[in-house]
């Protein structure tokens, strides 16, 4: 047929959030309704790769995760920019819906490998976008060796994350030396996007630990359904939003005067696998579920408030003069008020990585956040919650790192990582 | 809000071969073009359950799975039977967009667990379909008990699946009493409804092992587009389809003179998860990955012919004078012509489930075919390809199900096993 990803567009992975429309049973209409609507053309089409920021942070949340974290292994330090080079320069082809090539694949088919792996030819970009970050381990690996000649470049807010109460971290699922966080509406075109960027760093770089979502828990933009989490309860609501700009440059981007010019605009970004234990929350009852998180699980609305989207106030009462939303509720534990003025951009996505071998389902949270300062925001909030959170007795942390996700790549010979390695 | 899954329905997960669009850059529009379309109504409306045949057989393969096999941990025939009942009700639910529950969720909203866990409340039907299975071991046990008195009742064609030269299967993801394929457009409806089944079956049944698919790899209707597995190539063109309806009473469907009245209508299951290596296959040129295969990437079409569909013709020389599909090409040691004329109907899947700790991701096709008896269809088929596949190099097959999928479910106190337990 000689579709190519550049002559033909297919809409793909419209999601929850892609459009909302008027139905009764297997009716369903392309309509509007009272629900917040967003084109067709934003979940199969291209989000721009180029900008002041990375896109793939206050982008709208697409359906479909696909994470990687790297070890670097070679000592080669121009080897390991002109793969970052490579990468930059692929990432800006895959994101716009083209193959990873940059050379032979005039007409999508590309002539030989290594130019491009084929199995997203046909697909549209589907809001694929490609977020690179930096781990400690890049700038001062275990041993304490700086294998780049960067290690005086880190900043202060990349050193490791502290050990959490009750944290199980596997150490081989745990940290990295690069990661890329690849979030589509079709989870082939991120699959294909993390694959192809491995197959060209081959040599350079080797897959550390990599993780699908296949539903995200978050949403990033008001024109989006809060989606909910496989406790079944909406997820995300208070969550910083893109239209929040002015909360954005106070929380979210890094500058200059935090202490690394590199990291202007860029963002931290901290990922956590949660295991949630399904199986025990789903015999616990409504009532305790819904005053273990603090909002009522149908309408999300917070207890004792009308409306999913209700400022929190923890004045209200329930019936019997008590709080109504708890003093150790989720929702109030993780609040900015309780936590400095703390606020994070949550950017999460649902797991199942098949069985754990004891009969129960390896299900949860893929935890992922983007700060200005993990240690100022992640961190107060993280302990807050491991602490006092009674929702603790149904997740465990198994995996966690943090990155540097430095500013957005300007166009014509910009790179991700440029300015680090310059 | 109080949307519940009756209430509302919104557009969930539109995939691939949902609607094709035509679409320049990021102006998609939903319009039709050349390619095949499918009604958004099938995308995120309901299959119907009840049937002469189980529905997500023939069903136009959906865009995501998830597959569960359950070993049952009871002795007691009642309990199995009751909770096979309580399945089938829940089934008919979740496929028509309803929550689990039975009872105090006429609202949508259940009133307290078990009746629903919550995570699909707000999405519509997506096109969910489930297919129970019965495996070997339900009859008779790896110890030869017959703990539900139905070993007498066990078809020819459900014993076990032989060796196959090169198989590396592991035991803990192989086999299973039971099973059920969960397919849906939007996976969260997918995961919602097995951890629904789950749920009710505690403590009669416990999760053995458990895959998510994160996009399908054949085509079962001739109004979809052939999707592409993780080598890049179109899979599944050759697919027996719901069109084929000669062909399907041949090769797909079983009959009670075939040696059992219980699966009369019924089919056999055969599910193989096969882990490619797909960093070795990226090394490999694109003239010996099609040689390979049999097949253009680019176009599908068969070697030495024109167009996707075309069919198979072997006699067809390429500019030397040799077969232009080669005697080992993939494509034609699975070909009908080549294995006693039997066919069989391919519901495969794309998966990614992490990293191997080996720096590579643990990636490849969850196949599954239907089949009026694996062991005269899928046996011959994969014992030519085991001995004479040079994809061989390429692939692992690392576990193997077989199961019984009895007839649908009629209405009226009809449930799944009916017939095989009265």
């Amino acid at each position: 047929m000689g579709i190519t990803r550049r002559k033909a567009m297919t809409i793909a992975g419209v999601g929850v959030a892609g459009i909302a429309g008027a139905a009764a049973g297997a009716t369903a209409v392309l309509a509007a309704d009272s629900e917040p609507t967003v084109p067709v053309s934003a979940a199969s089409g291209a989000v721009p790769f180029h900008g002041d920021h990375q896109a793939g942070i206050v982008t709208p949340a697409q359906d479909r995760l696909h994470f990687v974290a790297f070890d670097v292994v070679t000592k080669d330090r121009d080897r390991l920019v002109s793969m970052l080079q490579d990468w930059t320069a692929a990432a800006a082809r895959m994101t716009q819906g083209q193959d990873a090539g940059t050379i032979g694949a005039v007409n999508g088919i590309p002539e030989a490998p290594p130019d491009d792996t084929g199995e997203a030819l046909d697909l549209p970009p589907a809001g694929l976008t490609l977020t690179i970050g930096f781990g400690p381990t890049l700038f001062r690996d275990a041993s304490g060796v700086d294998r780049f000649g960067i290690a005086a470049k880190r900043p202060a807010a990349l050193e490791e994350l502290p050990k959490f109460p009750a944290d199980a971290l596997q150490p081989e699922i745990s940290g990295g030396d690069l990661c890329v966080q690849a979030c589509a509406n079709d989870p082939q075109v991120a699959v294909h996007a993390i694959r192809n960027l491995a197959r060209i760093g081959m040599g350079v770089v080797s897959v550390r630990w990599s993780q699908l979502g296949f539903g995200r828990t978050s949403s990033t933009s008001r024109d989006q359904v809060t989606p909910r989490n496989l406790f079944g309860f909406k997820d995300g609501t208070a969550n910083l939003k893109a239209e929040d700009t002015a909360l954005l440059d106070e929380h979210l981007w890094a500058r200059a005067a935090d202490g690394a010019s590199w990291m202007d605009g860029g963002s931290y970004l901290v990922a956590r696998k949660i295991r949630m234990t399904i199986e025990t929350w789903d015999r616990t009852s409504l009532g305790e579920q819904e005053e273990i998180v603090g909002r009522a699980k149908g309408s999300g609305a917070p207890l004792g408030h009308q409306n999913e989207f209700d400022e929190l106030d923890f004045t209200i009462k329930g019936p019997e003069g008590e709080p109504a939303i708890a003093d150790v509720a989720h929702v109030k534990l993780a609040h900015h008020s309780q936590n400095s003025g703390a606020r994070i951009l949550r950017r999460g996505y649902n797991f199942v990585d098949g069985s754990d071998g004891l009969g129960r389902l390896n299900a949860g949270l893929f935890f992922i956040s983007f700060q200005r300062d993990a240690h100022k925001q992640f961190v107060p909030i993280q302990l807050n919650l491991a602490r006092h959170d009674v929702m603790n007795e149904y997740i465990r942390h198994v995996s966690s790192a943090l990155f540097a996700c430095p500013p957005g790549v300007k166009d014509g010979g910009d790179y991700w990582g440029r300015e680090l390695f310059s």
